[in-house]
């Protein structure tokens, strides 16, 4: 990876900046390993002291003010007591973004906190897992436009080639960054849970014969052709009829929160709420509803059960 | 049980008639003995020979022209067999009715073949399951005026207790009692899913220490109260957890009928068509469009997946 | 109405118990009059003067310690007051008692607040509606053992006749009997939305010549009669065609905090989501999703669009 | 537009084939275009007279045997009506590929129709739109690997540029085609729904101050990114808040048969029929369905209902 590759901007117009990366997992680690190939200074600080620095104080110390602190933690707690340190430490003119998924309410408790002491906050919702390294992550951004002015040189080069606005966004105040990251991820589990019932119904026993040909024959031309569906014929290529794998998905906070969200909001999330459900539904080993159902069934139609202890994929043998 | 309690016509008006009843099963067999205990004379055929008759041919000779033949067997080729068979017996002016489960596109269909020989036709939706030899059963019937009129005795026996029309309807020509029947039993898969949503979510960790003298209490009084509740009591009277029984439901035609139905006029049917993939679901013992899932998951986050083999309920130990 | 007709204990181990209930709306005047009418002595109070008195301090005083004070007030804000004031004036073993449609996360708080100054605290879901002051209310009650114990009086005079346990239940501990009443609305969107796609598809087209027979035609016998169903019948006896109401519906907030509710704990709610979803949709004059789906129609099929202002019902008439 | 552009095999390895296309419509014309392009002689014929030949007699007669005849006409009747000419004027050795939005049943009707003559059949689905003319059609063919190996100049030329198989399936047997064009826009259903969810809650009043920019964003780097996302760019690009377009969404026959057909092998489709079901209701001036849901409301709560006439958007004015 070359940084000229990396930014589109002319290498006169090119400004390299210092920041402070904490957490440096999955994203993180690979978030700071983009920027410093963009010419960018990172200093990095993990907890398990695998960073440029061992500890918060020894991070700050390390940057010059007025400092940039990048947070790539895990939402909740984690975060929380991150920002709460990090309040203790910076001083009036810093400007702590968090990259991590943190739900958007906590933005501004964070802005708040950190307001306090006269410290910048502003938030961004980073898409792209571990293909962002080398293909730029999406990035949406919330914050004050003097905030986001300041962090874009880092933004561009975190975010793909190609124009700024087809990768970044700065999509509003203090919080509305990671709003549209939870409405993207939400968009996502409608978009997975739509190709894998695809999926399901073809190999379901019509008469397509190559599942796998049919899904990579989508990947140019059609109307789904997607990022996601290249991932879908990478992962059939690996696993034509995917035995590798069980019908088992967590979910991650957003799905949740999105659908929370559209309650708040009265607006109608059947495709996703039904994605999410189908998540919930894939961990468990049986359904409480559906034993009411049979239970109910049995009832009043003297209909067979499945007794505990029966294989669940074998038709009942009762009358 | 005694005729009097069964038929709220007063003795006078009561007219005893003479049918056969093709299928002794659960349900043919106990509508024959509730229509007898009505006064009514039923002469019972059924392929195992348990009936009164032991062919089709002995059943047409025991009765007198002109007949009537109620048919209690199963929907498709068994129906259509029998149809075809009583084609070639019976005489003008007999009249056959299809109580079974049969789609109301096959109504039209029999009605045309049995038509040709100046046998007429009419349709009866039969619900109410083992308990309606005691209670009676709610009725939907279709056919002309003057057959569903000469079919009023068979169907006032049958019937529950109470004003005719909270238990029977004629609901239009022939096919509209199957229409009404298959419409009645997607309305029941959108009920039994709802009370079995509710029963899953008090039993998941909320206040509520007793879910099922919860239920019990939601009989009288409350807007929730039904038949169907009454019967999610006794179903959590003989096993507080449902642990005697899996999570594994059947659906009979109709529900796939109705949603099927629902499309062909464009009708939304969130709820029905919900609860009748529920169904679906229940009965995989792993679901494709899950591992599609959980194998896009990995593909684009790197998220540790359930390999084939591991227990599906614990959480994946990857990273 | 007769008091010895609502309440099935016989007149010697009848307890006539004093209450005060703050709040005579719609519900809290039924109940208050269902309970004079059971022997019991209520002291009222709404803060629209028509209470018999006219403050709650004034309540406070014409009750004889220890208190039960009942409220049954808008949850939110007008109960928190409420209990804001309430402990201001009650004294230590007085008993409050929700009644209305709080959160249960709300009945902790309450509960606590009070409990500070030695105030015992229930909460009781009440369902029922209009009919419930003659056919009694269900009630779902959250509380330690002994406040449920001294509330019996009230709860045995405000439920229906018939055996205790089928229309009350003591569900739980503080915030159980809320929590109940929670899915219990939750249950009754999903129950109440399968009639109503039930309604639809009868209506839609097919052979049913009857829509409002058939579904009385229910009423008996059938799996599907309930309560809500004969108000269906009901509603189809007053306007066979509903051409009198537009199909706008609220939604009060348990069905919000069910689906909620569900994320927290994992639990699919296909169905009651639905639902939920659907009453949304009906209160949307045009649904923004939907011009999105129209809009990529648009851009890849070239499909014609409706323009804005356009009749919504009609076809489009570009190509 | 240069068929050197369009074709990657090289000069010497492509050849140029003669076929007949009955239909000239938006799809048919465009294709023709591109086929022409590539260098391939296209006899049109369209039932407008708009064509080269003005019958399908004459388009036999211009084409040399063996001849290829592809049909771009609308599914059912249009596409029977063209079949049973075919099959008339045909000879034995000559092919016959449908190429429009056929249900993939129809297609062994057709084959055997063409068959008893002689005649080899294939089904494509094609999949692009308006923008595959000059971006080229993704494909998914049933049929013999006879026919399908015969087809390859015609198919190479309307797919996109690139590897064949990420454009051009060969799906299983004659019907294969069909079937994966169904399931493909199933899929396109639940792709288009998740999107427009995601639009409407960023447009709910959350944080975010640009829809249009936050979509934009997701153009590149993130999960969600797609050709689907890339027209919904375009379209608010054009309009930013979707006002000159109402929320009216057609559907065309494959979604509705895509859930038809996961109803025949019980598949769950929970995010693809909801997709269906909005847009029917995007349809429906009034819900028959809400109707219902507000009169039960009424019924047993005494809430107010919208009456006929009044907005639909207004808070009942009843209590």
């Amino acid at each position: 990876m070359d940084a000229a590759e990396l930014d589109p901007t002319s290498e006169e117009e090119r400004i390299a900046v210092q920041l402070g990366m904490v957490g440096l997992g999955r994203m993180g680690g690979n978030m700071a390993e983009r920027l410093r190939a963009a010419g960018h200074e990172v200093v990095g600080y993990a907890n398990d002291g695998t960073g440029d620095v061992q500890s918060l104080e020894e991070l700050v110390g390390a940057l010059a003010a007025p400092r940039t602190v990048w947070l790539m933690v895990p939402s909740g707690d984690p975060t929380h007591s991150t920002v709460e340190s990090l309040a203790g430490l910076l001083e009036s003119g810093d400007l702590v973004v968090d990259g991590g998924n943190s739900r958007f309410t906590d933005d501004t408790v964070h802005a708040e906190r950190l307001g306090a002491g006269g410290v910048h906050y502003a938030d961004c919702g980073v898409s792209g897992g571990v293909w962002g390294r080398t293909e730029g992550y999406g990035l949406m951004a919330g914050g004050s436009d003097e905030d986001i002015e300041r962090l874009m040189p880092v933004f561009d080069a975190l975010r793909p080639e190609g124009p700024r606005e087809e990768g970044f966004a700065h999509a509003g105040p203090v919080g509305a960054g990671h709003y549209a990251k939870m409405v993207h991820n939400g968009v996502e589990y409608g978009l997975m849970q739509a190709y894998a019932e695809g999926y399901e119904l073809l190999s379901a026993g019509g008469p397509v014969t190559d599942v796998g040909a049919v899904m990579k024959a989508w990947s140019r031309g059609t109307v789904v052709r997607s990022w996601l569906l290249d991932l879908m014929v990478l992962a059939l290529e690996a696993d034509p009829h995917l035995d590798q794998i069980t019908g088992y998905a967590e979910d991650s906070g957003e799905g949740r929160w999105t659908v929370d969200e559209a309650i708040v909001h009265a607006v109608p999330l059947p495709v996703i709420s039904a994605a999410l459900f189908a998540r919930f539904a894939s961990r468990q080993t049986d359904s409480p509803a559906m034993k009411a159902v049979a239970a109910l069934r049995a009832q009043f139609g003297g209909h067979a059960v499945h007794k505990a202890g029966e294989a669940a994929n074998e038709p009942p043998t009762g009358g």
